[in-house]
């Protein structure tokens, strides 16, 4: 079983400065992760290879993002019992509304973990999946404290007019 | 081949009023057709293989109906360049507007042929693959003007008060 | 009868950069197409006639692209049993939701087989014409194929950070 | 040329209880109507004719209501020059926002007098083509002042609890 | 009595680039017309002395023009029985729909002839202007014919790409 | 100067149903109010009237109820320098958005404290009075920080069945 | 450390037909859980316990559902590190829109796993709860597999007209 | 008891350019104000200690701005009777009707005064603090009329060009 606990996978390149802010997140909380391009529509034999051997390959969490018609959260969500957590990506013509919907409107039986449309939602797909990693990694758990302890540590007081 | 030219799928059971409608108007146009339940999330592999034979059995139309994050059609899409034509079936608590922009918003490589929300869209769906067969088979062509001119020669002039 | 196999119609010049997505895909799969500026209500008698005429000079399917009341698709699609293929395009003050509920919502009877919003969908709005077209045509099918197999191959394993 | 000065269409049979509203507001003010039943998409040679005769025939306003892809109100606007007041008929799966976009979205060119959605709206078009008449019929002028006045008196100080 | 046949009425000068195309269009026509600032928050008492002389001084339309919370329109349709034509402006946030439905959901007694939002519903409350005092002025209704026929005319066979 | 510190008013006698939510916790509270109609739109001279001698009246609040194109809270607000407080009314066809926006979207200048659609709104409308009168009550203070720890203790600790 | 594992908590007794559905489904599971009613806004104290001793309370997941300006998963979120799963309750007036705006578009740092409106989403948050678990729980895991492949296997082929 | 009669409070850095117009309106009018960060789901503990001192600092209203799931005015208000005037901050996905849900929504027992979205809402809530201020200091409300004399005396009569 490898290193690897998060799976980050996108539908296309465009994605990835989005999908990027997870990443960060994971590497500023020392988590092992792997970045995938994995389209549901293009390469839907990927998807289903990638979702099929997710759980044996030890994968606890898998990070989706996708626009527009998203389908590829909710598809990996009914190929594997691995938490997946999808992230829509802000569209041009109608904000990401499609986005939101296409990935948390999902049927009984297959949930997607949604986070908020775009970059805000991208990074707080890494802070849910290390917080679903931390709940039996009690080094992590200290990290992620510390992490959100930091956070609300560099709140200023009062605004500042420059 | 068989003679089946239009296969009609929906995400499940609960569709079925709805997509009734289609099956309505390939009856009145004389289309041989086949319904059959097959879910993106729950039953993908069913889906992967109705897709992959679908132009081989000679299907020149696949009517795909679903509901919220309704991926279904999209994923057909994905898996044969057999024409689909997508049904938003309508949600209770967003109308369909989900069903809608999860159907409609394919990227690029992908079309999927959406119709109206509901029992409209459905029975559009029949006709818009009882016009792709026309364009190859005249008496169909010739019973789809009929139906049409039907359609338009039932309209009263003046609207009844009862 | 023309070798045009496929009618480019659009409201107006300036919805030619979203339709020619159109154009670019049908080029690309070598199906011969006419593209006209048509619209439903500078030039109603333009469309009536093109509507009227559009079966015997074999058209097989119509691409019609407009934005805001966007009338074209559905106006043609009460002319013609020819397939009409509706591209909302994108609108400044509310993003193309105006134009995709005025082509998708239609009333039975008179279907526009609706694509995403934009540039996807007009692009996505060739590939369906395409698709239409293969279904007699055992050369373009292969070009299809070919043409979808080449988008998937195209997408890389990993997201790329430049 | 006919005494009737207003003409109330709409697309089909089941809009007509909230286009009655226009209707008795029109008889109530003493305004001379037809009602007709003309459908952009089932009937579009009568609209054609209904909208080039519309001048000539004296009618001074036209009353045109229609839902969903509704694109009645806009066509009969592309099609005479007489002041066209669209009334967006209430739907089942978008509420008749779907409705009030088809007809309000109008491009350059072609105004549609639009009012709200649904029965408040089609009242509001009887009252909107009475106000259009009463610019040249003093008599009608006074009666709409009195219709008014009428609504105004009829408003109590206080709210009743039965 | 005033020449002026047409108010242009607008809640702040910021409306002005906006409300500025009806009166391009009355301009190409011919028609009189004034424009005023009237702000039904900021000014109501010039509103309601405006509205009480409307009819009086001549006025047989008025174009009013407002974004947001838009009750120009609607007020200004309380206060007189001359049409009122009401442009939604364009907003930062919404995109234009508050200001659409402020105007356009008028409850029955009080009608206001809603426009498309922004710049093309500004130059249609002109034409719509130009429409209603076009039934009683035959010059002015060629004039409007011409216009239209223009419009017409100037839309090319093809679209160009440059 | 009167007793009645918080005036309640509405656009219609349909409107009383939502906004006796507020009356009656005004009640409960103590709060001396009147109930009024007062249309925007049918009886504008009686909301100027209103507006004009609220704060000699000793009004402290005032709450304004209204659906559709809700004009009342806004014109209101244009009147008076006392708060008011603004109730969006539940509509049939559009939910209430359209109360909702033509209420919060004020220009700068002219606020109205808007409160959520419906019923819950208006029982809202009738706190925020109390809260605003509580600043210099401190006896209604005491009333109003009993009620609502008195909400907080009628939360059971588990939910129940029936 | 209880043996509880999942925390349901909402905000009022009235969301409870809703989160009973991610009750049922942990049933199925074999997941303790306990039910709580915690409003942000009611009984924020209680809130604020609870999330600052869930982690060492040994839950390993929260499913908190509320409606409107639904603040209690969001706050949650804040106040623990254990993974918070939100169902957006559908509402009156808007369909539950506003619930999953207020839950699903969390800042960077509090994550919220977003569900769909109503009872399907609640479901879907007992199968994210114990998919969360699995993947620690080799029994559960097993559990949830069969759970998963019974949906499946319930499917029909074809759809049934009664 | 301190001088500062108003607390602006906002969720970030971030929304102060929004927020500073508040500030300007109550500088303007001359209300002594203090600007702070409190974040809902960064520092709830310093939003409970801002909440339950407000009263007894004699605060007597809170201004709150917050963007997306903005939870800090609903918060605000579930920890003090002092009167919260919430501020939605236009957001880049959804342009701020996440943020105006969020507020605006809330249930029964604990209102938000919400204003408009962006710069327009909150200079209205640094009116709408003056306006409740001015119930009890006469001196303030004679500044507050000449500020809104001054808005309306600088509205000019005509539009200009530049």
């Amino acid at each position: 079983m490898s290193d690897v606990k998060v799976g980050i996978i996108m539908g296309s390149q465009s994605d990835w400065p989005t999908l990027r802010e997870a990443a960060t997140v994971l590497d500023e909380l020392g988590v092992a992760y792997e970045a995938r391009i994995v389209s549901a529509h293009r390469t839907p034999d990927r998807l289903w290879d990638y979702g099929k051997t997710a759980a044996e390959r030890g994968l606890m969490a898998i990070i989706a993002g996708a626009g527009g018609a998203a389908h590829l959260p909710g598809m990996m969500a009914s190929k594997t019992r691995v938490p997946v957590i999808g992230v829509p990506v802000q569209t041009r013509a109608l904000g990401g509304v499609d986005s939101l919907y296409s990935i948390v409107q999902m049927p009984k039986g297959f949930p997607v973990a949604t986070m908020a449309i775009g970059a805000a939602g991208a990074a707080n797909a890494g802070l849910m999946a290390a917080a679903i990693l931390a709940l039996t990694d009690p080094a992590l758990a200290e990290r992620l404290d510390a992490w959100r302890a930091a956070l609300s540590a560099s709140i200023p007081e009062e605004p500042s007019d420059d």
